[in-house]
């Protein structure tokens, strides 16, 4: 119940058209309703903010997936992650005109229209993180964000960086996903002064215990730009960097 | 070696009052200066995204800390943070006007004159979070954006939070520290459409392992737009809420 | 040897039918009878308690399961747990009318007649949650305990979670299972004043540790009516959930 | 706002002493009153579940503890934990009646009066574990729940345990305490058919991690009926007790 | 109640003197004073082994040590663990005779009379490790069992050891203390065909984890003649050792 | 060089047929030889005290196991442990008369003629533990030393174990394997005074970690009888305990 | 741009061929050349100090292999590690001359021509260490320095570790794998005044932690001469052994 | 027995005036002797490569320290590490001419004469982590090999690092501490050819885990010329790096 229906039904209770255990009753409802309002944890939050309800398709079979893309894709801009190749083929057929990635395993459609401040730089060290990478940049493309990306520049490879240093100046903030021993988010960080999202990644071995090590690193980093999300994240990743670099 | 000094040795150069020789070994010298330049890293860099040098005093002497900021304060705006109360006296004397504050244990001068396109909201579950939260503050304070305290607004106290949801949204982006299980900024995440920084603090006891199990929490978050900084890092989270605030 | 037994050798004695030789050799024995009755550690305890011997059934062979399933089925209701649908078929031929259920992938018959307060609900953040929380609604049907389902109602989407608050309050206690951030507890934990059983999934990635990060959360819990069970355990908090709703 | 002051404010729009631009101005305070009323994460739930607020004194100065006691203890039952004894006189000095209790650190006043199923027995091993159980059991008396203390029966003292079966039978709920390897709450689960709350504690050295390998054991227990608690969390342990005690 | 107690009660009623009433009711209690036979795990049956109740001092006040310590010292030997230096005085007063041993930080008195097959040997790698060791030492004095003390024979300084094999040879069973690494089992392992205990110590720093690398070390032991302890645990390492001595 | 070389080397330098030069540079090599005895490391010592090197299948191929095992076999008894089923065949047929036994994936011919003190009593509490159980009664059986299975009485049957401590009684050491909460050991350890060897499994799922959990339990066992090998380390517990139950 | 490339440029200036502004601007851009120049982070400090840029083919695709492998081989020497033998055969085609090793997953082609000091000797203790082993051996073989195996020497094999101790005092540097407790780097350690590179490998199981017990082992080893490489880390040991051989 | 000895008593044999027997008897005995000259892990050995036998003070006294410290200065060049400034005067009085430095907390005495092949540089990159240096320093100091200090050159300070590259070229080996992130030593490996030895220190809070995180990022480091030792291991980088640079 909106502020429309409370003024209706008191206008009701003013004009003795309800008595006041209706309304009573009636309000003892509403913060329900009003609730729904408050739910801006939900959904309903995520299309007012420019980003509609994400898909994690990861443990769902690929029939939920296609009947949930297919609700969602109704509504506005689709984004599904975590979609393995072998499960893709329904959500496709159900939703005309999304695109799979087999490389970040997204299916997507459409993109927001929000004014944005400027383009998100998205770096990485190697060949093995761009997978991450991708689902955070198919990430920003439906919300419409434009994406810079800035792949194989690790600290193997700094000059490599430092020569597309231009690009990385002219983003508003700068996603670093690496594994291993997590060091690049450090390095860019102290490059360019901008918001650095630290995305570490399983890639590794041994003593990387999956991803905790380069956590470990992002989150002790001296460069004190670097926030840091969950190992293999790209869609937070992305979708922070998205808002930050909205108007 | 600057730009101006490069100017200069090449007129010098063209001019034939220097040889290709020396003009060679003059710039051979120069990358290290470039470096300098380089060194984006450095807080040379701070200085130029608006952030002075912050000084670490944990493992400092007090007179160690007063050396140093007297040096940066004649330079500009001065942070110097985890400075015991115990240890503050020589580096306040050292520095007229600067200001120690035994909650957040900064002491601080001066602040940035940068355009901003809106306040940061800091919110925190409850008393013991506080000091954590003024860390932040004071370094927003340094870096010329305005703070909006949101405290003790814990889960404990969901209302009070909702209650102050104009100023939430009035923000451009939101710090939320909390101990204990951590959920908060998963709560704000999902109240507002803004960038969160989930400050894991060290409040709590046994199973919160010193502040593992709400920096897990929050990488964990459901609410996409969450990051995370160190355990009980507000100068991180503070000077990251700064940057994302600035034009 | 029961009371009844202990009387009727007591009783030969006293007419001489037996010597104290004898009537001491079967006392010696009775211990273990009597630790028989002291073994309420074992499935007779829980037997009276109202709940059968359960088979978990992990790490057994298909043919074992069933020999086990066909005698318990003989003394009362019967639940198997963890028994893969590949291994299901031998049991359920073992056991005329017992149901195999792949969701939640436990096989079950018959169901205890004990009087209860109320019901219990089961709520649980997203369909991935679904398989642990149908293993603690099978075990509360075979306990005889009505179960009210609140699924998909994680913090992503709360406002369905209040629009069914109303069915929480009609619970006696609330099961709350969480993968992920596992913060669900705690907000279920302050909307009603009753006992809640956190429920840590494995559901997650990364730093979500296979469900330590949703179980530190919990035990964390700043909700103090919040108890926790192990990860993935939906049997364990549905026997408890069962005993508290019981008269 | 409560359901009373909203009947009133109708019955004025209604009589036409009020309207409705007043009303719905009053009403849009009233969600967070109401929300005050959401807030059943908040003390006010706590108050109509029959628990008043808990302020844990960890962190806070002495002379906070004192403020929030008394303005607490205006409003009804107090329970203040984990307060030294060095910084317990202001608040004893502040509500005229407290006491404060060194064991368990708790200074408390007055008790609710609900009706309650049955006493809840608290079991601990050794003499180590009884501070923990004290503050589980001054919680109990707070809440008007009778305690039966049944303690130094640890698994080297089993036949005391054993001895003392009556008063456990008696009990609605069970909470058992144990430090080092945790094994009781399982042993205890398995003589008596309730509800067990393990409680693990801190007390132990080397391997027990400060309380991490007992928190293990009973989150593994093989009886089925053993929920946990945070480490040393005898204020969480007693409160969910009580609840589950209550009819 | 004994054999002798029961057979003195079957005479009653075989004689009349008792009715099965009377009878049933005693025996009712009996089991308990059977599991207090039973109760083995008790210090019942500590002392039937040769051992009596062992006092673990920590988080007791000193008089609590002193009144148990009186009590167990009028039934047999005593020994009391990890009783600081500070608390000594009290219990020493109170048991006549008692020794305080600064170094294993022990108060015993007396010693067990039982056979025995040979010494126990008992190395360490440097002098932090004989504290812990003497703690075992002590105890297996009391078990009336012989030490043979291999002191500062750590890897570094292992033809020490070697030189002393004569010593290890005439011991029944080893215990080896090492912090650290914690190799020296593995290697007394492969010297001595004997059962091997290791006990690891918290002597080390960084990455030694206080004891959780040594333990670890030991666990993993390719000498598969090592079984281990908990971390500075020398009077578990102490009573095991004595038990494999014992005929 | 054995003492039987040195001896005719030193009968040479008497003779005159070897000078001073010689003999020194002969000696200055036997350390090595010596080695060869101080090789007790190795499985000249096993051998020696009663047990062949024994061959870890887990990372071999088939091939290499069945040319290790003729070898071994030819110099007495043999065991194999971590044999899978599908690599058995080769070894079976390369060592006539070796028996494969799937249960405890281990192939075993020949057994150990040393005095014995008396049996072995391996307990476990559920079937799931029994292939660790069987790894070490085959080490037994090898080594020549009876075992007593006492299987399938785990907490929750704890009065079958009651019943047949009669068998414990007779044991000499008593192995305890468990998973999950792994409590039996400390139970077991008061019920016999003999000294228990802890075996942790890997049984269990969640908060087990993998036998961490039980591993753990055990090592804080409140019974101080217990000592602790690796989990599932089956032929170390055997191997031991067949130590301890030797004369 | 290179020296050369400024030398050309800064002439042309003086003779007036190119202006101040275009100097500068050319500079400008030099830095990141200079980075170039800088990146000794990169491939181009590798072949400068004597080896190639190395291939790490884990999570490569086939194709991809083959495509770099060629690039690579066209420089100068070919290193390829983890290269499974399904991917192998494209990067064998791509590179004629090419040699795939099974045992260590290498393909390599040509080797560094630079001066050595001497030999470094590989030891292991199994079999099952072998794998990590032989990719240190290629390393070093590609490096041009001449390895020396001492292969299965483990702690239960010692003397033929002494036998061959002629060999390890000939090498400059020993690399030393162990799993399970890994021990063996101290005992080699003890054994010569050489530089050891402890190599932890994932051999092992249960406590092994997948290799961190012999990686925590080796960090804590009380021979000071040991410094750590990652778990399986073959070619990091192989390649920093190869520089500390190098003259 | 040394090889004099053998000497003699071999001349004995010859002449006649020992026989057979008594010889085979005293070498019987010599293994440990030679065995002394096999404990090359033991101080004997240390001399001999260089290096004397280096005090741990840590868990000493300061009369066990002056004892130890004077009996091995008399031998030759001393090293105590570790030394509380609190307890080193009775060793600097009982040593004529050591030096005790504060930061280091090193007493240290005269130095090795063997040659090196050049200096090692130590890096770090602050304040906080020169005391850890600094032991390196004097260890290196007394193995007679000059140091080079880069200190303060930090992630944060690059340009500083770059601009003493030179020194970094001239250095053989280069030791690089770090706490917090662990980073520099990754960029130090990407700047310079050499064998790299990671330090990670215990400086920073919260993540770092006391010098976990440092750890972790060294041993995943993808400069593969890094080598670690454990947290705060200055002694051991510095004896490492010395024997290195030696000849």
């Amino acid at each position: 119940m909106d502020e429309k229906g409370i003024r209706k039904l008191l206008g009701r209770l003013r004009r003795g058209d309800a008595d006041v255990e209706e309304v009573v009753g009636a309000l003892k409802g509403a913060p329900y309703e009003e609730l729904g309002g408050f739910a801006t944890l939900d959904h309903h939050r995520m299309l007012r903010v420019g980003m509609p309800e994400v898909v994690f398709a990861e443990r769902k079979t690929a029939a939920q997936v296609a009947a949930i893309a297919r609700n969602l894709a109704a509504r506005g801009p689709l984004l599904v992650t975590r979609l393995d190749a072998g499960k893709a083929a329904p959500a496709r057929r159900a939703v005309r005109g999304a695109r799979y990635d087999p490389v970040s395993r997204t299916l997507s459609r459409g993109r927001m229209e929000l004014p944005v401040r400027g383009p998100v730089a998205i770096c990485c060290a190697g060949t093995s993180d761009i997978p991450v990478c991708e689902e955070a940049a198919v990430t920003l493309e439906v919300m419409g964000v434009p994406a810079i990306r800035v792949y194989d520049v690790g600290v193997a490879g700094l000059h490599r960086l430092l020569a597309r240093r231009g690009e990385l100046d002219r983003a508003v903030v700068v996603i670093v996903a690496a594994g291993m021993e997590g060091a690049l988010p450090s390095v860019v960080g102290g490059l360019v002064g901008k918001p650095i999202i630290g995305l570490p990644t399983s890639v590794g071995y041994g003593a990387s215990l999956g991803g905790i090590a380069p956590l470990l690193t992002m989150l002790n980093s001296c460069a004190p730009n670097v926030t840091v999300v969950n190992i293999d994240n790209g869609f937070g990743a992305g979708f922070v960097a998205g808002l930050i670099a909205r108007k």
